[in-house]
């Protein structure tokens, strides 16, 4: 059975380069680059091209770029890491009900502590008003929290247009991108940004698990959340990890490699797949913004009539591999935040799968995944128990 | 020019096996654990495998194990997570200076924070005397933390006449073990250790870097450092890593296998190393415990009148890799904090070598090592400016 993975932001597949370089490091260079004798010197040099090449993508410096384990722990750096930093300025914090749970769960515990955060509304695209930001900054806000593009919808905020409007209200404040489902995928500018963190994970653009790194713009702007050793300046301590470093600054390279065209390669994957399904199943409508202007790597539709999850293991087990827009497990249903959040109603929210694309995928895979959703979704609107 | 590396306590190579099976799990499994699908339920089956494993050697249940991404990360986890959940039974917590500073940052930190922070004092041994502990554990006591294998020095604690002590003067007392240079080296009891918290790091015995573990007895007796989405019951969130944990299961699989023949054969290395070093080079003495009672893994020596780090650049020079008691920088000077608690003196502690073994040296290469440890040692006592 032919195997299509459209599960590309839940996680990629590593690179082949990258495996290669992961073990090439592993093998050859495994000292501990705090280590003063030669080989720990060849690891840090390992770590110190590494920050260069993934800086080099967001047009920052080396020295603003720190290994974290993945995109979970670089939010909570920058959410909770920037709060306790800066709660002497004020408590006042602004992000969007879509946001990722690294994201959500640290600005709830924030807010237990007494921050007050406040979440923008989306629209029914998932898109936060940027009039609404700029009236929501405030003199005492310390810190907005806004994702570079929505893992369930992809839906893509205008970080460097949210960045101004921020900075111009108040340039004290502090402003966070999680970046997981953008770098490696959009061009992302630090600096027109104006942004002071931003976070990527590795695994979400054919690197390593485990493994990610965040931007940050000022470290006296943030507290350290895990305290040790003093590797990375204190600011996220532990051995570092030269052979993580090599191949996730690999998989960027290799994602940038001839970028435009792989970007309108893989909108084509994208626009393949939902002109097979617009034009072959009725009653189905796309989640989040137009196709054009959502990310090209992410494609999110509603089977009206058909449950999410029964379509997803019908679908499995013809070998196409997405998933919900909405998890359930057999005791309770829980629905999509993102999709509640824009509004959606339930027979939208209950009936929606999420395909996501990577540079491996293809337009073939694409028509042949339609037919397979075709097939089943014909087959369950006849003969599901509703 | 042979090179010898004694610096495993540092950093250990990756054996073979443990880039294969990492290499293996990357190319093949590269699902995420929490994906329905199949790629999802196939990694989700190596977490569930490598949970085993490690569970296994610590006579612990696999769903007492928790991925971390090292030895830092679990540390804090134990000492934050485990003050907070406990800080209405009381605020008192006992460890000893010569824990390693993933331990004695957050200790300071709680300390800031209003916690009484009691430090047992070590002996010239560096060892914590259990009377003491049996005296210090109050009403009030939440947590103790007392590392397994000390990284300087090579000195063990009892873990399991420690854990009996505490549980005895206090069942509530929760009992972390940092034993990030114990496992994988030495056989860990949980249940006899009556332990709550055991932290483990993989680089530490030849898996690769940028991952651990940590034992946690019962998740209700700690708060999560890390907020995110539910992976790991939410004790720990963000993308599991499948390959890593494989790797590092491998890894543990291959240190206990053949196990004390293992262990005779590195303390032959030791033994060799320092009977070399004390027959041949005058002034020289052992830091910590004998030979026998120490970690074989271990060994910490001083050469008097010699300053550590002239000393580890030119024996580093002629291939021969281990790092310094006390590590320096050009601005300022910085003693090993172990040695200092130790109450040893200033000739001792700035002359003092560790050297750290593994199963991948030999008896050979600790003869090599003594013989340009007499040469470099006879020539900086007569030429080096003191």
């Amino acid at each position: 059975m032919t195997e299509i993975y459209f599960d590309n932001a839940a996680t990629s597949r590593p690179f082949d380069e990258v495996c290669g370089k992961m073990l090439q490091v592993m093998t050859e260079s495994y000292g501990n680059p705090a280590a003063q004798n030669k080989m720990g010197l060849d690891a840090e040099r390992i770590i110190k091209e590494a920050k260069e090449t993934l800086a080099g993508f967001l047009s920052a410096s080396p020295d603003e770029i720190f290994f974290t384990s993945g995109g979970t722990e670089g939010n909570n750096m920058a959410l909770l890491g920037g709060a306790y930093a800066m709660q002497k300025r004020g408590k006042h914090i602004i992000s969007s009900p879509a946001e990722h749970p690294a994201v959500l769960r640290p600005l709830e515990k924030l807010a237990e502590e007494g921050f007050e955060v406040e979440y923008l509304p989306v629209n029914e695209k998932g898109e936060v008003s940027l009039e609404a930001l700029e009236n929501a900054v405030r003199e005492d806000t310390i810190l907005v929290s806004l994702m570079t593009v929505n893992n369930e919808t992809g839906t893509i905020t205008d970080i460097e247009e949210a960045g101004r409007i921020i900075k111009e209200k108040n340039p004290n404040t502090l402003f966070h991108t999680d970046a997981v489902q953008g770098f490696g995928k959009l061009k992302i500018n630090a600096k027109k940004a104006k942004a002071d963190f931003i976070t990527a994970s590795a695994h979400k653009f054919h690197g390593p698990k485990g493994l990610g790194f965040i931007y940050i713009k000022n470290t006296s702007q943030m507290r350290p959340i895990l305290l040790g050793g003093g590797q990375q300046k204190g600011v996220r301590p532990g051995t570092e990890n030269p052979a993580g470093a090599a191949a996730m600054a690999e998989a960027a390279r290799l994602c940038y490699k001839d970028f435009d065209a792989k970007t309108e390669r893989i909108f084509n994957i994208k626009k393949t797949l939902w002109e097979y399904i617009s034009e072959n199943i009725p009653d189905t409508i796309i989640n989040g913004c137009d196709l054009e202007k959502a990310s090209p790597y992410v494609l999110n539709v509603s089977f009206l009539g058909v449950r999410s999850n029964v379509l997803l293991n019908a679908v499995g087990a013809k070998g196409l591999f997405a998933s919900a827009g909405s998890a359930c497990n057999s005791k309770k249903k829980v629905e999509s935040h993102v999709l509640n959040a824009m509004g959606l109603d339930h027979k939208r929210t209950d009936s929606a799968l999420r395909f996501s694309f990577s540079s491996l995928n293809t337009a073939e895979e694409a028509v042949k995944a339609g037919e397979i959703l075709k097939e089943q979704v014909e087959f369950l609107r006849k003969y599901a128990v509703r």
